[in-house]
């Protein structure tokens, strides 16, 4: 081990010598700093782009784009480097022409193997937080025209009828939500448009007995954390509260019971129509800029059922399921054994069904506890907090590794989870159950990151299946249905009053298809997915999820979404981008991706 | 000053010989530890009482009565022991029979001369958070008979009607809100009756205008805390929405729209039958406990007019005004020169009207930014946060200081402010307004401490004051009142359309009196007021808040109140009272106060 002293000197060393040639503008001076395997992860901060630099090669080519327009100074270590496995680790913090970032950056030896930089604020515009935030009431002054509440009512008036909004938001759950406050907090007029009635319904709305699967300390919303007293696993209905009460002391403009109709873009006035019914009554919006905020996926995948329309059960795709109650004694099928699939089939089963699930492909399997302890814990758990690890700090170190990299760190994990739960896989086997991780072995984390699919957190759905509660029938799908059966592709026969497709969904590009057009569909291209070249994420590879939190193909469309997770730590991205463009800052955006795939 | 360890070995030295002496029962032994300037204030650890003992003979007497049911144990120093002005600090943690506990130490020299010992969880019925939180699903049982929001309508339609509540709580502002929450963590069964129709209604139907004197740092709810972007000074109605969705998120059985008509005590039974009228249906509950939260005040304080039946104008008290708008142009008289007082004038000459504030008596003023910087910013600001002074730790660090001491202390800062702030008061005093800074100059807490008025934080209206805005006769009352005039005790007759009475309150256990009896309002005698000797708050010298968060004459019977911060901090101590007593553990209460003043 190296003195703490030694650590902060070599850190300091390699910054001011990074600082210096960036400041000289000497290119060749800055890419020798880095390790010839090196990555430069950058979130808004010098690209205006979520974006990772590969090499020295790629580095360069980002600078000499966009270092004169950046301007960065003022580099600094902030708090204290540590050194682990050979790799020294420090947290930065800088300034652009615009903005002060904050970053990590991880040195092998005397270079750097990768540096992240991120956007915190720009300058003339901090959120008025902390020792910044407002006072309340203009001490001294009492020729107020309007109180807080008379403001607010005025405002939600206006909003959308003399005034229209810089930002529209399409969907108000979590992403929307998040997005929303953060826009708040910086003075962008936004309006979020959500079909349901109340705030939190997209969870209410959701099966009867679905649970979040990813602890309390990886959910945290920006603004407000969840209170101590929160359950690890929260309830549906629980975060549903939670996300209503939230948009409303954040003073959200949330408009509930609005579906958007219609939106097209004039490129030539740079500007957004949006058709919208509210509350029945339909309703033009315009506004500069258009986030999809829709979830993590697009429309269901639907998957062609022969012999469907002589079925005399009932069929759905998972997304319209709500609870196992009607189906006591019946026989139901399910298709797909990812997370929707066993919680269906869980749910179903509870209840007393004769449920069989019919695995097309393997699925990871995790068992919460371990994924939580090995998994998570190290970042979002109470050890976490209880060292100091905050929410922000956690999403940075995890923002610090680069997707290329993140495979090499997942694999040990799995084959630890594979060793210590070895019995359990063991039994899972024998039911007929195909478990695999990855084509890498890299785990459920990054099919989660390639495909968005292909997982499932165990909470107790795999021993009943183990146990053979629910049956499992593995490598077919459905030959045909029948009037009260399905065969299946091995032939056999099974006895069916209920089908639940649980059978994934599209792209998120594909919901821009209804509203704006098929073209600008195509013209935007998949969402999610790192063209890792894996089974459900072809190639190229591009290194950051497509589409999301930065610049696409269509001017003034975005697309924002994902976990709790996602929704929290990239809602500050999105919506310092959508700021800096409302104030007419210089964004020059790098390395806009190409579109590789449609849908 | 002395070396860190000196200064822990010093604090350590203490601690050790005060665990042994407790330990062998020695009580003059501890006696003979403390200075002959000692106090102990004691929040329910050792005394199940709110309870500060002046001198080592009253901490004698007490040890003899509750040291053997207490057996405090494990004491150990916490953190890093302090020294200033020769006086050493030290964080303190100790185990009781049936409890944990937090503390602070305060030596001279070697002796004790202040010690503060708080109750801060009861053994085995840990509240479930952090570390301990619970889990939110029965991973790997899926057998559940309902879901969290399932549950959750079930039990809130059970309880009142099939399962009666252990504890009823009369009203639902801060005080019912921080209890119930509080409550809940400790799994008591209780509703809270709130006669508005909404959670945060006792905020938002006061006058328009108001806005909290309070600075946010000071006014946390336990579990929640207000975001980084809350303003210094919450709206009203802004406050109104936050205790609306904290009542919600934190699922607390909030019967709003509901009036608690009677309550009687079953002495046998230990029960309290209670009348209410929910929604318009009247229905009666029984619980084993019955709290009065229902403001920092009783009923409002009516002054007789002579002459009133003639007035054509219009004649209220303050907690009925509402908004300035209606009186344009219109003579207005504001009897009381206090916080409703000067907020209530300010607001009528905001809207044009003419007013004239009638002063009683003087009225400590502070300038908002003086008492901010002087006051509050030690504990509660937002350099304290940045010092590491978590609202836990200030709100005890508050607490150790003892009643008796807490004017010295205080008196040094209205001198600063005096001086300070010297223009501003030679102003208003040429206004003719009438300042002081009570009988003892210990200025503006004390003054709230001793007697809850007498006091205004000013954010504006001293200024409309000085200026001839708002017209000021002081030491004057109205003699009588006319048709469309008012005639005061100097002989002056001023034109009047509307006469506030910005009289005050009576005290809380008033409120008593309508709903359970005159009697008991007479057995449990005056809330709040220390028995200081000034104006106000005659004596007996009683050193504690009087019948606040403790138990009282009337067994069952409980009052919690006061602002934000009270409401805060000491819904923890009521809370893990009831929860004592709900779980049969041995509670001796020492040294129940007599009652020394009916109202």
């Amino acid at each position: 081990m190296s003195e703490p002293s030694d650590i902060r000197a070599q850190a300091e060393t390699w910054l001011t010598a990074f600082d210096s040639a960036l400041g000289a503008r000497r290119i060749e001076g800055v890419t020798s700093l880095f390790d010839a395997d090196c990555f430069w992860r950058d979130l808004v901060a010098f690209t205006w782009n979520v974006k990772t630099l590969e090499g020295r090669d790629e580095i360069a080519a980002m600078l000499r784009a966009n270092l004169d327009a950046t301007r960065p100074s003022a580099w600094r270590i902030e708090g204290d480097p540590v050194k682990a496995d050979g790799v020294l680790q420090a947290w930065i913090r800088f300034e652009t022409k615009h903005a002060r970032g904050r970053g990590v950056l991880r040195l092998k030896g005397d270079r750097a193997w990768t540096l992240l930089t991120t956007l915190d604020e720009l300058k003339g515009f901090e959120e008025r937080k902390a020792g910044k935030r407002a006072k309340g009431i203009a001490h001294g002054v009492y020729k107020r025209d309007k109180t807080w509440s008379e403001a607010k009512r005025a405002e939600e008036a206006a909003l959308g009828a003399e005034k229209q909004p810089y930002c529209v938001i399409i969907g108000g759950g979590q992403g929307g939500i998040a997005l929303g406050a953060r826009l708040k907090q910086l003075d962008v007029p936004t309006i979020i448009l959500e079909k349901n009635e109340r705030a939190g319904d997209s969870w209410r709305n959701r099966y009867r007995s679905l649970v979040l699967h990813d602890p309390v300390w990886y959910d945290h919303l920006p603004y407000i954390p969840f209170p101590d007293n929160w359950p690890v696993f929260a309830p549906k209905d629980k975060i549903g509260d939670w996300l209503e009460m939230y948009a409303k002391v954040m003073e959200l403009n949330y408009w509930a019971s609005t579906e958007c109709l219609r939106a097209a873009y004039d490129e030539r006035a740079e500007e957004w129509t949006i058709d919208v019914r509210r509350e029945g009554r339909p309703l033009r919006l315009k506004s500069k800029q258009l986030v999809f905020a829709t979830g993590a996926y697009g429309p269901p995948r639907e998957v062609p059922l022969h012999g469907i329309e002589a079925f005399e059960g009932e069929c759905y795709h998972s997304s319209q399921y709500s609870t196992g109650e009607p189906y006591e004694g019946k026989s139901c099928i399910v298709v797909g054994a990812n997370s929707s699939g066993h919680d269906i089939a869980a749910d179903l089963c509870e209840y007393g069904a004769k449920v069989t699930m019919l695995q097309r492909s393997p699925t990871t399997v995790v068992r919460s506890d371990s994924l939580m302890e090995l998994g998570f814990a190290p970042l979002y758990s109470e050890e976490a907090v209880r060292a100091g690890i905050d929410t922000n700090t956690a999403d940075l170190i995890f923002a610090a590794t680069p997707f290329r990299v993140m495979p090499r760190q997942q694999i040990p994990i799995y084959q630890e989870i594979r060793k210590r739960d070895a019995a359990f896989y063991k039994r899972l086997a024998k039911s007929g159950f195909r478990v695999d991780f990855g084509e890498d072995e890299s785990g459920l984390a990054m099919k989660a990151w390639r495909t968005g699919s292909g997982y499932y957190i165990d909470v107790g759905a795999s021993d009943l299946i183990a146990s053979g509660a629910i049956a499992i029938r593995s490598g077919v799908e459905i030959q045909r249905v029948n009037a009260r059966s399905v065969e299946l592709t091995d032939g056999a026969e099974l006895p069916a009053d209920l089908i639940v497709m649980a059978t994934g969904f599209q792209s998120m590009n594909r919901a821009l298809a209804p509203i704006i057009s098929e073209e600008v569909a195509d013209k935007v291209g998949k969402c999610w997915g790192l063209g890792s070249g894996v089974a459900g994420d072809p190639g190229p590879w591009e290194g950051e999820p497509r589409n999301m939190w930065r610049p696409t193909q269509q001017p003034g469309l975005w697309f924002h979404g994902g976990n709790l997770h996602l929704s929290r730590h990239f809602s500050q991205f999105l919506a310092l981008q959508l700021k800096a463009r409302m104030e007419g800052l210089d964004t020059p955006v790098y390395g806009l991706q190409p579109v590789h795939h449609k849908s």
